[in-house]
């Protein structure tokens, strides 16, 4: 895909400061507003929107990147561990993907993201969901 | 890698409830404490720790099943979108690698999540962090 004038990262691609890493698929830099320092974006070159939108042969090269990226990111930051997270459209501040590299630490503050949790939401709820992601699976592909 | 008797996500290999999508590489349930409805765990059958801990050979596979498992949650949860996420160590409940696919909506709630974040921290550090993580990778890679 062709790098897109209008896409802010697309332009990054192409100018970035605080460049981590960069090869012919991808390119890594530090997030301007990180969680925390060391806080890392990791993208494709070309411009896909969500992770639903990379190409099957991407996605092993580029997961790789991810993997090496986040090593580094532990190892530089003598982090104790990380947060890999990708949001697809919704709270994606530029839609083209994007891959949150986040060095962690214990009480780091971090943790009350993941629990405005419910509670169990009861079997017919859950069922229901379910068989909705079943039906969807065998809709995509093409397997029932 | 074999199953871990001691290891609650390797006995869900086994025995899960809710499962949503297996095949002889991974399974997918769902979390019985979600975020949201159809809030769902990826996991490798076989026991790794972390994203790090993932032979270079299982990445592709394993995150292509991410990726049919995001599309297969948004369409049936009639999503607006998702949120892929890797607790490595830090926040990560169960020691076996499990990948966070929850279904987004705008306005649902959890956009809190990741604006705690700070202002620019300052040239200084960030080239410091830059400069940090660029010499793990030349250190992992061999490359300099």
């Amino acid at each position: 895909m062709a790098a897109s004038e209008s896409c802010r990262f697309c332009q990054v691609a192409l100018h970035a400061n605080y460049v981590v890493f960069e090869d012919e698929l991808s390119i890594a830099f530090l997030d301007y507003k990180p969680l925390f320092i060391g806080h890392t974006l990791l993208i494709p070159k070309a411009h896909y929107e969500t992770l639903s939108d990379l190409p099957s042969e991407v996605i092993g090269p580029f997961f790789g990147r991810v993997q090496l990226v986040t090593r580094a990111v532990e190892q530089a930051m003598q982090a104790e561990g990380s947060f890999v997270a990708i949001n697809n459209r919704v709270s994606q501040s530029v839609p083209h993907l994007h891959v949150h590299i986040v060095p962690r630490r214990k009480k780091d503050g971090l943790r009350g993201f993941f629990w405005p949790r419910q509670a169990h939401p009861g079997e017919e709820h859950l069922r229901e969901a379910q068989n909705a992601i079943r039906a969807a699976l065998a809709q995509i592909t093409g397997v029932s």
